[in-house]
Parts: structure tokens; C-alpha cells; sequence
């Protein structure tokens, strides 16, 4: 497959073709918007890893019927400010948007909403939810596990997955703080980078097949915890996401997850994930919320920074990319640009440009 | 101050000390066993630095004026499943005890419960919290902030406390799943013990005056966030601690807060802390909540360990210790057996033994 010429692409033209390309097979429009804006949050924000990238994947699920295209997304339990959602296979940016909605509902409310997403599936970047509810005003948790890809503390096999937590919390007059880590060392695609450049990897961020730290990417069989020789931290987190998004939801543990590259892509994955959202008027008034959020960060980001170093605040990265690509457009990585010239021709939709 | 020869000490005789010395000074019953309770959990799981080696300095805190003797907890806000409590300058772990309280009352009734403690003081162990909800049959989270020690992700003096995050999740028949965890590297106490022990430190553990990582425990002048090259990960765990502990409370930010060490005793520190609680039948039976949390754990503590390592869950180490320590007692370490030896006379107390 060769790849056509790297060129940059308007964030709305990618937003448009992907939306076109999940009506075009069919999928409704609650699914289609609720893909494409979790995958263009993290476009935009510089994530590529879960960006646009993820639409050929997304569409092959659909089309295999591992994802339903027209799901019923029904309340299936809960208790006060508690709600269970049955996302019917949906997608899986659907449900965590529609569960973070709830939630942040529950707390206009109640202060408080938890909602447990069952029979969902991969939902990208934990960020877009977190981000959602702090677009409402709202503190909002996100949190799922995955497919096994991470070794336990001293373990020598794929146990959680890179199970990421994400935290979004408002900030008056500009953009939220927004944390959005995966409790592993790194994402795997970083594995898969340095393979492609050939170089070695950090210190104690992989492991070879039986555990042992390696700096090789063609040997790097699992990930790390977060942590390094602390890494009873990074899989202590990833237990959290574990045990909110799999156990208390009733769905599948990271080890029984079938995996998201197939080759089943007929099958449901039946994934749990779990959002949560703290309305800070509940707790005091908005005005001196804001004002301890904008001290807060004044302070941090004025603090001393170390030779070389700069000090940011979770989410500040991100910002200055989205800045940039909301003027500058995104060049599609060269596998990304041909899949989706493919798609065009295939679903006889408008090439993204 | 000569040490008196080590000798084990029953943990039962430990706890009748502690709150005989708070009875002694003139603290309320409530003060006394809350923050006896709180130490107790600490040395029982061989937590030391959050032992009852703090009790000298909650009793100088008590009768310095920080800490009020005789405090009245009252309600002072909240919404629906939320609810702000005023700590009226409690002893910490008092004003922690009755928010976790209080999150599991809301939680049974609402499927979650958040708690926003004011006007505490330091808790100690995060982990008594999330524990104490746990032995009521929820998933409990507990957070706070503490004065800054820790450097921010390329930072260069102190910002966050080491704010810890503890979870605690039930499972029948058997101790909890219990991660209690600084958001910092390490713990400050390990830099002293380095110093005293003429060691170096790990890596990327530690930062002289100039942010630059250190091994000299001499020359550490602030703790580095967890995830070493990826510090921004412990970091921005650090500042949920402080988002939901001092902003979400109103209270003080770390680089506010009076040195625990004083001199200044007479203050009120102001301290903040967060407590969530969730029950876990307001998603699910309790049946199928313990039988995944039975599978996860059993697939974890059955996992394959690396040469050398051993595959343990949040907790499983400290369970251990408290099984040994409830049969054998505890040694204190000099110091702190000199400085019950002290109490004792000086309070007219009979002494720990």
C-alpha cells in the first residue's frame, strides 16, 4: 500500500469525513457524532494515538457487528445518584458520553453522580469524558481497563490493561485541567514507535516475556506499571480502574477481554467503564471554587522550573497543539492518510481534505 | 535522651496507652479514639511513619492550641449525596473518621456518598478511611494534601505535599483490597532514614535545591512526583489530592499550609480532606460484586512473578505484618519508645508495655 503525499487537513474536514464515513455503513447518528467527537478530542489535543486514526477500526467493529449501529441505550439499575447504563453494544465513545451525561445530571441534582456503563466497548481517550463533564461545570472522573497488555508489580505476564484514569476539572474563563494517563509506564504504541525508528526504549518502562525489565522494543512483551521500581503504585491504579469499570459493573476483566485488534470483530466485548461527577457548588460557592482553581494554577505554572524543564499543568500541552491544529489543520500519518483515501473510494463518500 | 532497650509491646497495650495520654491531657473521648484508631491502623500494618509514633506530636498539637480538644463537628453544607463537614479544628483523623461516616450513610441510602472535610488537621494514614469503609461493605476513597514537599514534573522547589490517595475496596470473608499510596516517589521518612543510614537514594526519587535529581540524601531538598521521566503522571495525581482536598473544601493549598513540624503549634492548620464512598449494590448484587472481586483477586495473587519477585495485591504485604504484629506486638523505635517513656511520667499515666 502507498502512501498518497502527506498534507494537512482542516480539523472540521476530518470531522466531517468521519462522520460521513459511519453513515455511509450504516451506523445512526448518535453513534456516528459520539465516535467522531471523542476521536477529534484527541486529534485535536495532539493524542494521536486515539485520534482519527481509530475510524477504519471503529467502522470494521461496526460492520463485523461487534458493535451494534443502532443501539438502544437503557437505564439497567441504580440507586439515587447511582445509575447503571446497558449501552447495548454501542460504540463506545456513545456510552461514556451518555454515562458521563447522566452523571453530571445526577450532580446537578444530587452534587454527586456515579454511572456504570455495562455492554459497552473501547471508548478512546478517557480525556474526552473527563472533558465533557468539565465543559458542564462539573469535576469529572473517567476510568476503564482494556485488554491485557501490562504486568502486575514483579510479575511476568500481561495481566491489566493500560487502564487509564482521567480527571477534568473546570477552570473560569479558559481551558479545564485535564489529566488523562494511562497507569501503565507507556502506551504501547510507544513500543511500537521505537520499533519503527529502531531506537531503544526508556528504563524500566517494558518487559521481556518473562518479565525482566528490557530497553529492546523488538523484545518488549508487556508494559510496565506506572512507577518503575514503584510500580505496586501504577498496578494499585490500574486495580482502581480495574475493580470501578470491570467488577462493579459486572463486565469483563482486563484478562478476558478479547482482543481489540481481532481477529473477532463479531463478537461483542462487553466492557464496562465508569464516570463519575462532583459538582463543586454543591460544596461551596462557584465564585471561590474558581478562585482557588485560578491560584491554584497561577502558582504552578509561575513555579520554578529546573534547568532545561518547564512546568505545566495537566491538559497545558495539549492546549497549545489544539491551538495550533485549530489553525493549522493535522497531517494524517502516512497508514491514517491511505485508510482513509480507501475508505473514501469505498463508501463513495468525499475524500477528507 | 537515651533510649530504652528495645522491647515488643502488645498492640492492645499500644492502643490503652494512646488513649489514656489523650484522656490525660484533656481531649474528649471522640479525639482520643480517632486518632488512636488511625495510629493503630498504621503500626498494625507496619506503617510506622504513620504510627503511633505520632501521638507525641498529636499531644503537643492538642495542647498547643492547633488541634482543639473538644471540638463540635457540625454539618456546613452540601447537596442531595454531598455533604460539607466542619471539623471545627479537630484532630485529623476524627474529622476523617466521621466524613467516611457519613459518605457510607449517604451511600447506602444513595449508591454514593462525598464528603468534603473543613477545618481538620493532618490524618495520618490515608488508608485507615478507605479501610473503615470497606469494614462497612463500600468501596471508600480518601484524599488530602499536606505541606509541600514534593516537586512538580521539571519543577524546582517544593509544591505539593506528598497528598496521598487511598482505596479501599471490600471482599468477603477476607481482608480488603487496600492501596494507600503518596502521590510522591517516596515518602519524606525514607530520605531521613537514608540520611541516618548513610545510604544512597534510589533514582530519580529525590532533587537537590536546583530540581536536579539527586542520590545524596544529604543533598535532597524536595521529593520528586511518582513516574520519574513520567513525573507528570504523579504530579497530576498530586493535584487531584489538592483539587478535591483543599480547592473542593475551600481549605488551604500545600504551598499554604503551616509546617506540620511547627514551631508554630497554636494555629489551626486549616487542613481539608475528601472522602467518597460507593456501594457497590447500587450497581449490582452483592454476590456478583464479591465473585468478581474473588476472581480478579484470585487471578492476580495466582499470577506469574518474575525471577526473584513476588505478585502481591494493594494490602497483601501489610496484611502480613498485621498477622505477625497481632501474635508478637511491636518494637518501637527508640525514639519513640523514649518519648512514651517521657509521657508516661510526665502525664502519670501507666507506661506502654
Amino acid at each position: 500500500m502507498t502512501a498518497p503525499p502527506a498534507s494537512t487537513i482542516p480539523l472540521a474536514a476530518l470531522e466531517r469525513f468521519c462522520c460521513a464515513a459511519f453513515a455511509a455503513i450504516g451506523a445512526d447518528e448518535p453513534t456516528g457524532e459520539a465516535a467522531t467527537r471523542a476521536m477529534l478530542h484527541a486529534t485535536k489535543l495532539g493524542v494521536d494515538s486515539h485520534g482519527v486514526r481509530l475510524l477504519p477500526h471503529y467502522l470494521k467493529a461496526l460492520e463485523g457487528g461487534r458493535l451494534n449501529k443502532a443501539p438502544r441505550l437503557t437505564r439497567a439499575g441504580g440507586l439515587g445518584a447511582v445509575e447503571v447504563l446497558d449501552a447495548d453494544h454501542a460504540q463506545g465513545a456513545l456510552g461514556a458520553y451518555r454515562g458521563m451525561e447522566r452523571a453530571c445530571d445526577l450532580a446537578a441534582d444530587l452534587g454527586v453522580g456515579a454511572v456504570a456503563v455495562r455492554n459497552s466497548s473501547h471508548f478512546g481517550a478517557a480525556g474526552a469524558y473527563a472533558m465533557a463533564a468539565a465543559e458542564r461545570g462539573f469535576i469529572g472522573l473517567a476510568f476503564c481497563n482494556s485488554d491485557s497488555f501490562v504486568r502486575l508489580h514483579d510479575g511476568a505476564e500481561r495481566f491489566h490493561g493500560t487502564n487509564p484514569i482521567a480527571v477534568g476539572v473546570p477552570v473560569a474563563g479558559s481551558d479545564p485541567w485535564l489529566l488523562d494517563m494511562a497507569t501503565s509506564a507507556i502506551p504501547y504504541n510507544r513500543v511500537l514507535l521505537y520499533r519503527s525508528l529502531g531506537t531503544v526504549l526508556p528504563e524500566q518502562v517494558a518487559s521481556d516475556a518473562g518479565g525482566a525489565d528490557t530497553r529492546d522494543a523488538e523484545a518488549a512483551e508487556m508494559l510496565a506499571p506506572l512507577g518503575a521500581a514503584f510500580g505496586f503504585k501504577g498496578a494499585g491504579l490500574a486495580g482502581v480502574a480495574e475493580i470501578l469499570s470491570a467488577v462493579l459493573t459486572g463486565m469483563q476483566l482486563s484478562f478476558d477481554i478479547p482482543l481489540m485488534e481481532g481477529p473477532d470483530f463479531a463478537t461483542p466485548r462487553r466492557l464496562g467503564a465508569f464516570l463519575l461527577a462532583l459538582n463543586p457548588e454543591a460544596f461551596l460557592d462557584r465564585a471561590q471554587f474558581d478562585a482557588g482553581m485560578r491560584r491554584y494554577l497561577d502558582r504552578l505554572r509561575g513555579s520554578a522550573a529546573r534547568a532545561g524543564g518547564r512546568v505545566m499543568a495537566p491538559g497545558d500541552r495539549e492546549w497549545e497543539v489544539a491551538a495550533e491544529r485549530r489553525i493549522a489543520g493535522v497531517t494524517l500519518d502516512p497508514a491514517t492518510a491511505a485508510a482513509f483515501a480507501e475508505i473514501a473510494r469505498d463508501l463513495g463518500i468525499d475524500p477528507a481534505a
